[in-house]
C-alpha cells in the first residue's frame, strides 16, 4: 500500500480538538444485549457483569439433547438458552454461555408463579400445561446488567440483575393467596435424562436456602453450589422428586420428604416456595454461585450483595460495564454503529468468566480446592475461538485480566491429569473441543507484546509441553512425520495447519525468552502446513500415511474431508504465521489474489451451505465463511499482496453484513466474544492476523474516531478522516504526525499512545 | 442382696499382692477378630486401629441389595462384607461396620491377581469366573490391626495393616509378567444398580493415584475420597466403563479412555494396574481415606504412613491397641475368657470412627466442609445400640473420646438440617435408624457423671430442641397424649417406651445443670410409659388414639406389634430409669420376679424365632433376647427385688451362652460394640442399667481379677474371691474395705479408684 503524504499535516491539526473531547458518557445505553438472540448469534438477552460468574437469564424452551434415544438437532439453537421467536418463557437460569456453538449449564432455573402449582414446565405449544408463561418483546427490556419482563400468564413482573457470583431476581406479584417461587433442579441446557447426577436442597430456615448440582454434560464431571435468601419468608415449601425410586428408602420413611422437609439429595427434583402477595407486592431473590461450596456461596452473596437495594446493585453493574465500555470511546454518526460496537464491546466483555469464590478458592482440573493467590481465576476458555482476537483485544484494553487469564490457564496445566494447557475448559473441566492447542498463541502473544507478569519459563514449559503430547489427537505423528495422515484423524489438515500455527507461536515465544533450541525446533515445525499443501490442485489436502494424498476429496465440502468448522477453500488460507509464504505456495501475488477474489464472490452450492455448521446462509460471502473463525484473518492476506485495498473493501464489506444491532443481527455463534472481537479491531482499523506477532495489519476503520484508553493514563486516539460507507479505503495513516509507509502497526505503538489518523477516500489504488 | 461381712477383712488382705501386680504384657495377642465373623455376629476379620476412619478387611461375596428388582435377604449376611463360610475372597475394601444390623460402605475394593486380567469378580459357585480367589482359613491369619490370607488362584499371599486414616497392602506375588492390582469402583456393601452415584479417577503420576466416589445407600448423600500410592511404578494401566452409554462423548472420543488414560469420571468403573514381577516379590499399597478431598487424602497419607515400612504400621498399630486393651488388664484361668474379654474389648473400641483429615476438616451434615477445633470429630453412631453400655463404658476407660463423641453429636446438631442430635449418624449422613433420640442419654450420662468439657447448657438446649421435634416420629402426639397411637405409627409402643427413659435421662441432666423447669416437664414425659401399659394383660401393648388398647395383639410377636426388634414381653421390661415403679406396676416384688423368670426359662414356639430380627437361634435364652438390645439391662431387674441373686444367676448364664472365641461365638450383631460392652460391664461385676444415673447395677463378675486404668493415673483393682463358674453367687461386696450393703457402685466410687472386692460362693441367699 501507498500512502499519500500530502493530507498528513492538515488532517492533524484538523482533529486535535475533536480528539481532546472526553470521552462520552452513558455507553451503556448502546449495549443491546438482544442482538444475537435470533438464529445463530446464541447470544442471551439476560443481566451479567463484566466476566461476571453469574449469567441470569431466561430460558425460553426445554429442548433436549436426545429424543427417542437420538440426538436432537433443535438443542442446538437453545445453546444459550433463548430463542428470540420464542413465545414463552420458562424460567430464568444463572449460567450461560455467550455465543457457543455446542453448550451446558443453565443452572438453578427460577419460576414464579401464581394460581394452581404447576412444577413441570410445559410445552410451547401448551404452555398452560405447565408453570411456563407467555410473553411478548413488547413487555420486554433487555439491558446491560438488567433484564425485565412481564409474564403474561401470571401477571408477574420479572426483573433481574447480578453482581460478579450473584443473581438479584425481583419479582412484582398481583394480589395472591397462592404465590409460587420453582426452584427447578432438573432444568438445564443440553439437557439429557442422566445429565443431572446428583443435586442436593437445603432450606436453612424460613428464607434461605442452600444446595448444589452434580452434572455429567459437555463439563463432565462439574458441581456448582448456591445459596438462595428470599425478601419474604415463604409460608411454605416442597419438593417432587422425579427420580426413579430410592432402592434405600428405609428410615427416611419417617418423613414426609415432600412437604416442608429441610433437606432433599436426589438426582432429579424440583421445589417451590409458597407465599400470599398483595397487588404489586415484590418479592426479592439473592441467589449465590460457588464452585467450591454452598458455605463460599453463603460467602459471595454476604460480600457481594449484603443487602436488598434491587436499583443499586443494578447501578453498580451497569457502572462496571460503563468502565469497561469506555476503554473504548468511538465517534459515529450511525447509531447502528454505536450499538454495534458497545455491543461487540459487552459481547467481548462476557467470557471467559471468573472463577472462584471472593476469598479465591475454586476447584481445580483435578477436582481439587485450590486458591488462587496474587490473580483472579477465570474459566470459558474457548480458545480455538478466542485466541484470534479476543485476547489480543484483552492485550490491549484489558491487559490485566490477559495476564491473570494466562494465570489460569498455567494453574489449569498444572491441575490438568493430562498435563496440558485448556483447549476448551469450562468449571474445572476440559472438553477438548476443537482443533490445535491454541492456548499457546494466547501465551505467546502476551510473550512477544510484553504482557506477561506470569512465570514466562514455566509458561514455555507448559506450551511446549502441550505440544509434545504425542497422544493428543495425532501430535505424534505430526511431529514424527510433520503431518497427521488421513487415515488416522478425522481433521487432520486442520489439526495439522493448526499445530503449525501455534508451533510458530511457541517459535516467537521461545525467542523472545531466549531459549533458541525451542525456537529452531518449532520453527521447523511451524512449516508443517507445506506438508498438507497438495500443488497439483492447489489446496491443502487431505494426505495419506503413505505420502499420496486422498484421492476423492471435495474442497468446497466441509463433510469429513480433514477439516472442522471449514472448507478447504476456507482452510487453505489458515497461515497466518507466514503469508508470504502461502502467497508462494498459490502461485504467487497475482493468483493468490485471484484466489482470494474467488473466496469472496464465487457461489456456494446450497448443498455446501446445508454441511456448514454454526452460521446462518448471512454468514458466508460468497464462500467466505465469516460466521466460523479459520477464515477470521482472511480478509486482511490482501494486505500481503499489492492490493490492500481489497482489504480495506472487504472488511468494510464484512462489517455491516456480518453484524446488524438486530436480534438477528449476527451472522454466526459470536463465539465467547470471538465474532465481536473481529468487529471491534476491525472498525478501528487493525487486526491481529498472526497472534505471537507483535503486529496488526491495517485495515479500514468504520468509526469516525475513537479512543482507547491504555493503561498508565495514555490514549491512542484513532481518526478516520473522510470516513463514510463510501469512502472505506485508505488513503494514508499516520502515526502521531508520521506518515505511517507500511500495511502494519505494531503492538508497542499502539501502547504507546498518541494519534493514529487515517486518511480516507472513496477511490482506492490499483 | 444381703452381703456377708465376716471375710471382708481377710479377703482384702489375701488380695492385696495380687491386685499390685503389673498389668500383664501382650493383650494384643488375645484378640480374635474373626469372632463374630460367622453367621449374625457381623463382625469382620481385617486391620484396622483403634476408632479407625480405615477398616481394610476381605469381602467374600458380591451379594446384591436386589435380586430381579426386590430385596435380596441373603445381603443381610454380608454387613461387614465377609463372611466365615465362605470360600472365595473377592478383595479387600477400606471401610467397613463393626457388627451393624444394616449396612452400608466396602469402599475402593483393591484385588491382586495375575494371568489374564478379569474384571468382574464372578461368582461364588464360578471362582474362575471372575477376579476373585479360592482362599483357606488355614492359610488365614486375622490380628488386631493386621490380616493376612494366600489368594490360591494366585498363589499370592495378601497382608494388610492400618493407620488411623491409611490402609497399607502387601501383596507377594510369583515370577509372572502379567501381575495386576484390580481397584474396583463398583464394588461395595448392600450394593445395588444405581448406589454408585459417580466416581472419579486420577493417576497422577506412575504410582500415585487419585480419586473419589459418591454413593447413594444408608448414608443417602455420601462422598468419600482417595489417594492411593503403589510402591512400585505400574507399567501400564486401564479401567472398564460399566456406565451406560455417555450421551455426551463429544471430543473425548480424541483418546483411548480405557487404556493409561489419566482421567477416568463415571458411575460404574473398574480399574487395573499392571505390573511384572519376580518369584516372591511384594508390592505394597499405601490408601489413604478423606472424607473432604483427594488433597486431604494425600495428606493424610503423608502424616501418617511417609514411608513404606509395613511391620511397622503393623507394630503401631498394635502397640495403639495394646495401649487400648490394658484400660483393663484381667486375670483370668481361662483362655477363652481372656479371648472373649480382649476380642470385645477390640470390638468396643472400633466404632464410633474417626471422620475428620489430619488437619481436623471433614464433611458435615450439612455437606459442607467444617473444622474440628478443639475436639476429635467422629461418626458411625449407632446410638439405639450404644448409648446402653458402650458409652457408659467409655466415660471409664476412654473420657476423652466420649466427651469428643458428644462434642461430634453437638457439630451434629449444628449442622443437621432438622436441627436434630444424631440418632444414627454416619460420614456426614443421617440414616434415621431404629426408635428413639438416644443421643440425650449419651450427653445426660457424660453430664451426670461430670464427664462433660463440653458446653453443657448449648449441650441440653440440642437435647431438648431433639425431644420438641414434632415432626418426628410422633414426638408430636407423644407431647400432646402422653402416648403415640397405634393408627399414627407402627412402633408406637416402643417409641413411646423409648422417648419416655430418654426424657428422664434430660431430666438427670437438666437437675444437673440447675434447670428445674426443664427437670420437671422432662420427668413427667418419663412416666409416659405407663400410658401404654395395658392392666388387662399386663403388658407394654399397642395403644388407640381413643385410648383402648388394640385388640389384636400377641406379646411374644415382633411383628407388626408396635415394638421393633423385640416382643412386647421383653419390651415390657423396658423402664430402665424406674424398676421400681415397673415393679408396681407389674404386680409387686413376686409377681415381677416371676415374669422375669418365665422371660428366661419359657419356650419360644419356632414362629416366634423366624420373625427375630439379626439373631441366632443361640441369641435367645427362653424368651430373653440377648441379641437385641432392647433387654440388655433386663438380667440386672432382679436387683430391685429380693431375690438379686437371679441376677448373677442370668448374668453368668448368658455370659458364656451369648459370647463364644469362635467365629460363630456372637449370638447376635455386635452392634458396634454394644454386645461387646455389655460383655465387659457384666464380666467385672457391674452394669449401667440407666444411662444418666451414676449408679452401676452389681451383677456377678467373671473373671478373677481386674484392674482398670483410669485417668490422672488411678486405677481401680477388681477382685473375685473364689469366682469360678460354679461360685457365681456373691455374698460379699467390699469397697476399699469397707463393705457395701447396696446392690449398686456409684461412678465416683469406681472413678476415685481403689479396691472393689467380689466374695463369690457357690451359694445363693432365698
Amino acid at each position: 500500500m501507498k500512502y499519500n503524504i500530502i493530507f498528513a499535516a492538515f488532517l492533524f491539526s484538523s482533529f486535535a480538538a475533536f480528539a481532546q473531547q472526553k470521552p462520552a458518557q452513558n455507553l451503556v445505553q448502546y449495549v443491546k444485549p438482544i442482538i444475537g438472540t435470533q438464529r445463530m448469534g446464541h447470544t442471551y438477552p439476560g443481566a451479567t457483569v463484566p466476566f461476571g460468574m453469574v449469567q441470569l437469564s431466561p430460558e425460553t424452551d426445554t429442548i433436549s439433547y436426545e429424543e427417542n434415544g437420538r440426538y436432537n438437532p433443535k438443542v442446538y439453537a437453545y445453546c444459550a438458552g433463548y430463542q428470540y421467536e420464542d413465545h414463552t418463557i420458562t424460567g430464568f437460569s444463572h449460567t450461560h454461555f455467550s455465543g457457543t456453538g455446542h453448550s451446558d449449564l443453565g443452572d438453578f432455573l427460577i419460576m414464579p408463579t401464581v394460581g394452581q402449582l404447576k412444577l413441570n414446565p410445559g410445552t410451547a405449544t401448551q404452555p398452560n400445561s405447565g408453570y411456563r408463561s407467555r410473553y411478548s418483546h413488547a413487555n420486554e427490556v433487555s439491558a446491560a446488567d438488567y433484564y425485565k419482563v412481564k409474564l403474561e400468564d401470571y401477571n408477574i413482573t420479572a426483573e433481574m440483575t447480578a453482581s460478579t457470583r450473584v443473581g438479584f431476581h425481583q419479582y412484582t406479584f398481583p394480589k395472591t393467596d397462592q404465590a409460587h417461587i420453582i426452584l427447578d433442579l432438573m432444568a438445564g441446557i443440553y439437557n439429557y435424562d442422566d445429565k443431572n447426577v446428583w443435586t442436593y436442597l437445603h432450606v436453612i430456615n424460613d428464607s434461605t436456602v442452600t444446595g448444589f448440582r452434580r452434572t455429567n454434560g459437555w463439563a463432565k464431571n462439574r458441581v456448582l453450589y448456591f445459596a438462595m435468601k428470599f425478601s419474604k419468608p415463604f409460608i411454605a415449601y416442597g419438593n417432587h422428586n422425579y427420580s426413579k425410586k430410592e432402592v434405600y428408602r428405609g428410615f427416611w420413611g419417617k418423613f414426609n420428604q415432600s412437604k416442608n422437609f429441610p433437606e432433599i439429595a436426589a438426582p432429579k427434583l424440583r421445589a417451590y416456595f409458597d407465599f400470599k402477595t398483595e397487588e404489586g407486592e415484590k418479592i426479592d431473590i439473592k441467589f449465590a454461585l460457588s464452585p467450591v461450596s454452598m458455605d463460599g456461596a453463603l460467602a459471595n452473596m454476604q460480600a457481594e450483595i449484603p443487602g436488598w437495594n434491587f436499583t443499586a446493585v443494578k447501578e453498580a453493574g451497569q457502572k462496571a460495564w460503563e468502565s469497561e465500555l469506555s476503554k473504548i470511546n468511538i465517534q459515529s454518526k450511525s447509531i447502528a454503529e454505536k450499538q454495534n460496537f458497545y455491543t461487540a464491546m459487552y459481547h467481548a466483555m462476557i467470557n471467559p468468566t471468573i472463577y472462584m469464590d471472593v476469598d479465591g478458592e475454586y476447584k481445580g482440573l483435578d477436582q481439587n480446592v485450590h486458591k488462587a493467590v496474587g490473580f483472579t481465576n477465570y474459566t470459558t476458555f474457548s480458545l480455538w475461538d478466542t485466541y484470534r482476537a479476543l485476547h489480543p483485544l484483552f492485550n490491549i484494553i484489558e491487559p490485566k485480566r490477559n495476564d491473570d487469564m494466562i494465570k489460569s490457564m498455567l494453574a489449569h496445566f498444572e491441575q490438568s491429569p493430562e498435563h496440558m494447557l485448556p483447549i476448551w475448559s469450562n468449571s474445572g473441566n476440559e472438553n477438548w473441543c476443537m482443533s490445535g492447542y491454541h492456548a499457546v498463541a494466547v501465551i505467546a502473544d502476551a510473550v512477544v507484546k510484553g504482557n506477561a507478569s506470569f512465570d514466562t519459563q514455566k509458561a514455555l514449559e507448559a506450551c511446549v509441553a502441550t505440544a509434545r503430547k504425542r497422544s493428543y489427537e495425532g501430535i505424534g505423528e505430526y511431529i514424527d512425520k510433520g503431518y497427521i495422515a488421513d487415515e488416522h484423524n478425522g481433521v487432520s489438515v486442520s489439526n495439522t495447519l493448526e499445530y503449525a500455527y501455534d508451533d510458530w507461536a511457541i517459535a516467537q515465544m521461545a525467542k523472545k525468552l531466549g531459549k533458541m533450541d525451542i525456537y529452531n525446533e518449532f520453527m521447523k515445525r511451524s512449516e508443517n502446513y507445506k506438508n498438507v499443501f497438495d500443488p497439483a490442485d492447489g489446496f491443502m489436502h487431505p494426505r495419506n500415511a503413505d505420502g499420496t494424498f486422498r484421492q476423492k476429496f471435495d474442497p468446497l465440502s466441509t463433510n469429513n474431508q480433514g477439516f472442522i468448522e471449514g472448507n478447504s477453500w476456507n482452510y487453505t488460507f489458515f497461515v497466518p504465521q507466514n503469508p508470504p509464504e502461502l502467497i508462494k505456495l498459490l502461485g504467487g501475488n497475482k493468483r493468490f489474489i485471484s484466489r482470494l477474489d474467488s473466496l469472496f464472490t464465487m457461489n456456494l452450492p446450497d448443498k455446501y451451505f446445508a454441511e456448514t455448521e454454526d452460521i446462518t446462509r448471512d454468514g458466508i460471502i460468497g464462500n467466505y465463511v465469516h460466521g466460523n473463525e479459520p477464515s477470521h484473518h482472511v480478509a486482511y492476506l490482501y494486505n500481503w499482496t499489492n492490493q490492500p485495498w481489497k482489504t480495506q473493501e472487504r472488511v468494510r464489506m464484512i462489517l455491516p453484513k456480518m453484524y446488524k444491532p438486530t436480534p438477528d443481527g449476527l451472522g454466526g455463534n459470536d463465539d465467547t466474544g470471538q465474532m465481536s472481537a473481529w468487529y471491534i479491531f476491525s472498525s478501528l482499523g487493525f487486526y491481529p492476523v498472526a497472534p505471537g506477532s507483535d503486529q496488526y495489519a491495517l485495515g479500514s476503520p468504520a468509526v469516525d474516531a475513537a479512543t482507547i484508553q491504555l493503561p498508565k493514563g495514555k490514549t491512542l486516539e484513532i481518526i478516520a478522516k473522510n470516513q463514510s460507507d463510501k469512502n472505506v479505503y485508505v488513503k494514508e495513516v499516520l502515526l502521531n504526525g508520521q506518515v505511517l509507509n507500511r500495511n502494519y502497526i505494531t503492538h508497542s505503538e499502539i501502547m504507546g499512545g498518541g494519534k493514529l489518523v487515517f486518511v480516507m477516500s472513496g477511490k482506492h489504488g490499483k
